[in-house]
């Protein structure tokens, strides 16, 4: 298949561009990030290296569109809008990587993005491009909605029991650090090294705009309303996101009732890993790869569960999951082009 | 006063003997660090700089302590309780930077930390040693339990609202990200830093031997039974630790009532400081002083509250409250010789 | 003694200031910033303390400059030419920590830095501020041009060398390695976090504008033409500056002898430190701390000798050594003020 | 080919059997570390993904060397001998990852790594694996000596000088950093984490074993006794390598002079690069690949060059170059199993 790429040369963008130009069956045709006229991706990546002569902004958008079967966007939320729309009105296939359209309620947009959305159609059209909860409309999808990085750590590791178990009211506790990538490219003053390094900071607690995503999802799964605290961290890792999940369910359960519940439910998913009994993930296992790792806990004493989950933020909780969305809409073995270690050390 | 440290050379009792040679009203005696017969401490910190001759295990330790007001240990768990008994024994008074005096209850020994305690008596008398909770018995205490990193940072984050409120049961839950030097100065794989940098993980959850000491001390202050789900991290830092501490209150609060509840329960602790509204405290405002930054925010939507708590592990979380109790102990001001700034930047 | 510090704000500013504070003789009686009017330097440093109530820009420049003894300027480079002047007029002591001062001749500012100097007379008058070299002439300075922190290292790491043997021509190579604070504050591309950890850089090979300075002073010392091979790197540290100096003296030399020559040459020095033989200095050992620390070594295979030369680049680099230099100024002990360890661990 | 490695689990060994088991024309027949008996690689790394069942120490190590075309070591120096002795006897080809076969002299063994070579025979018959300088006769190889990740960065950068151009006797001058992944994977309080963030180091200069394996390449370059001045460093991140290297021609050279030169003798090498005119080499831009990347500059002020030249310590310094020479050994391209981007940011 044939694809172009809005935004290459972010962090998102460039690793997915690498991912394509490796891609066994995808062809690059379009490349575009405004203002890099004619420039490579090399000479914004020193270390890229890829059998490919395409140059940034060679062509009209609108053409790359035209020949292309796929569009990605990994835009920052709210510069890609036109564009979706207009590769959708050309009829043709897009994986969004930006929040535009994950939320189903266009409420939802005004109470945690601070807008109102141009485009409610399209909000009603898009699938959530979680494949291990919707494969199966990911495959017939027109727009797919590429997941955030946060909640695709925290969906993993709480939709086995979010499906099958009564959980507590308000129990559900989210903690979330992530490495510094996942505020993009851009430089600023609190993503200056002077200011990272050395230092663990919370922010935007209680209204982080992955809430209602998480949320969303959640209720998807047991049919019934869910709310969820969710505090994010700042940590001084480059990638990375480690979520540690905390909740009551209403029956308690043992270590082995737990992992014999998400054994079942990700049988089908390559990129899920359990660890043993006893494991806790780190992001280092899985850092450069797509795989999501779980390690799962239940507690006889005060009757909690917790579930730690790691992803890498630009693989799984952004490039890597793009790719796997495609290779589902393409009929492709879901894993096709994703297989590699994580990096050693 | 005349004072003896024991566990000089570790991070923790370094740090101390640094406090104590600047400390106006102290007076060092004895210096001890097993096997480290006639060295200075110089030679193991060649950053110490400091207006003392005193070589490490220069006489034998019963000499130091017969010679001593006040003696230090900062050895690792269940390696000085022989000497706190013999200085116990002597009349002399003790702080104990270690957890073997912290838990009042032996059998919490045998639960969390896996041995039988031998001196049941001592775990009786010894006091434990957060002067924004203990002040007054602090002052007259023959041996002082300097409290965990952890602890410190949580019931600091805790105390007020578990004073004043009702919290709904089982809705406590803690995560708290460490630094590395919380580990000690062992050298391990674990602690490598091959293994450590951009690198995430959980540790020990359900299952860390602070967690009945923060029960305890929360039960002390609600006089009610309270268990609390505890999830602590290790992240690639050296100093630090952030607690982000989530409770569901039983009637709902604003943020102003929050906020009122703090700076009154804190109007004369010194070293705790609450951040203005909006913000939530980083670890490097506090990095190599000894306050802890408290940063507060409730949430209309779910009703939970949430505090953020950052803290030096090294200094309030053991060293620098170490000296803070000797203050106590000894009639000064709690802030003689600990007013300095964080390290900047 | 009355100050006043431009440039609170930036890294070495605030350090300055807090040094200043709690200076024994230092009374601050001006704080400036531009833009920040009004606010404290707290909320600019959160884990700044200090029993200072003065506010930045809390009144015009010159009325602070005429209540003052001496003025710090802690601007960017270019920034500050105006008001060392117009203190200079009013008849009062400066200190300035940009390198506007440093160089004696105006034709390096046009070489090195790119400008014209407005300011020649100036100049002529100002003192390199290296106390090491030149505390006779800083004791009466009018205006005393704070060194570079590369420089700074590097001229204590080949002094004893430079002013007592024949170095051979050519051979003097200089490879320093940097932390990202010595870029200042502000926030760009190149010193964000993603960019700058787990990565290593060389920049500014053979053009830095620190290589003038550098060669001025070993002139001073040797009265004979001296050029130098300088490259320095940025390495993924907030604080510290390493030199390794490689040269060729014309007789080969023991490490006895070279270590001889420096015992003599520092032997007032107390913030020189040289290491025993056979250890090389490390940054950590010197964090926080105003000393330069120097590992010596001869090589009797090749003749080559190395200086391994480690201060922290916001401290003898830069406010500690303007401690230092008022110190001097003003009559009092050179380390008044300016004692205390290393940041442990 | 059918391959054997022994030392998998160390950091080179585990990336190198990454590579292997990815490779498309190498067949994974053993699998050795001591005494991580039948467990599989993913224990020991869990990202570690694999189409591979083989475990760990499976059977007799001769068995599998008998079963096997080539034989890979990746043992600390020292450990191996006996292994690439019988391998050798058994007529199979090795390649050595290890020091213990790259020095012609056995002389140099006694000064520079203290003990006596037991096999003087095969330090004749060994090949120096580097392919840009030997490929001739690593294609023929019966054993290859894989070069040091130090001498590999620097010959890299300084070949094509050293084999056309005088060099002024004592004029090179090498300082190098590098990550603490190359001191292997064994842990001591000098690669603990809290000892070395936040560090700068030089060590071993003048003594460091990787110095006459520097020489004796560069004496093959140049017919010509060549001593060089050489200081390692330590840095806080876990890979790269970045050699900056001080040099005076005999004839001073203009930068085109001097690129030329490098374009001509790199015209056939598929992993080195030429930065364009005035960019230095970063090591993020060469993290996880093979590739070596040079920056070069020449100073018309002092007639010095500086070449900087960055590669992943592990990679083109270790594993990566194994598969390079492996597949010149077996008459493959040089790239095979080999392409693929720096890691991304």
């Amino acid at each position: 298949m044939r694809v172009t790429v809005f935004g290459a040369t972010g962090y998102a963008g460039a690793i997915l561009t690498d991912l394509l130009v490796h891609h066994p069956h995808a062809e690059l045709v379009g490349l575009f990030s405004s203002g890099k006229d004619q420039s490579s991706l090399q000479q914004h990546y020193p270390g890229f290296h890829a059998p490919t002569d395409l140059l940034l902004d060679c062509c009209p958008p609108e053409e790359a569109i035209a020949a292309s079967d796929l569009i990605f966007l990994a835009l920052p939320h709210g510069k890609g809008m036109d564009l979706v729309a207009s590769a959708h009105n050309a009829g043709k296939r897009v994986i969004d990587l930006s929040g535009d359209h994950r939320l189903n309620q266009p409420a939802a947009y005004e109470e945690w993005y601070g807008f109102t959305h141009p485009r409610v159609d399209l909000l009603k059209e898009s699938v959530y491009g979680l494949p291990e909860l919707h494969s199966q409309d990911i495959r017939s999808a027109a727009l797919v909605a590429n997941p955030g990085c946060y909640p695709t750590s925290v969906l993993l590791g709480l939709a086995p029991l979010q499906a099958n178990c009564k959980i507590k009211s308000g129990s559900i506790v989210i903690h979330s650090m992530s490495g510094v990538s996942g505020a993009g490219k851009s430089s600023s003053f609190e993503t200056s090294f002077v200011e990272v390094d050395e230092n663990l900071k919370a922010y935007r607690i209680f209204s982080h705009q992955h809430t209602p995503e998480i949320e969303q999802e959640l209720e998807k799964l047991s049919n019934a309303p869910t709310q969820v605290v969710f505090s994010p961290h700042l940590v001084p890792v480059k990638r990375g996101i480690l979520s540690t999940i905390s909740l009551m369910p209403e029956q308690s359960m043992t270590d082995d009732e737990l992992r014999t519940l998400y054994v079942d439910f990700y049988k089908n998913a390559p990129f899920v890993k359990l660890m043993e009994p006893g494991i806790l993930p780190q992001t280092k296992w899985v850092s450069g790869s797509n795989y999501c790792y779980l390690g799962l806990s239940s507690d006889p004493r005060t009757g909690a569960v917790m579930v730690v989950s790691a992803i890498d933020n630009l693989m799984k909780g952004a490039a890597g999951q793009a790719i796997q969305n495609m290779n589902l809409m393409f009929g492709l073995p879901e894993t096709t082009g994703l297989i590699r270690s994580a990096l050693i050390p």
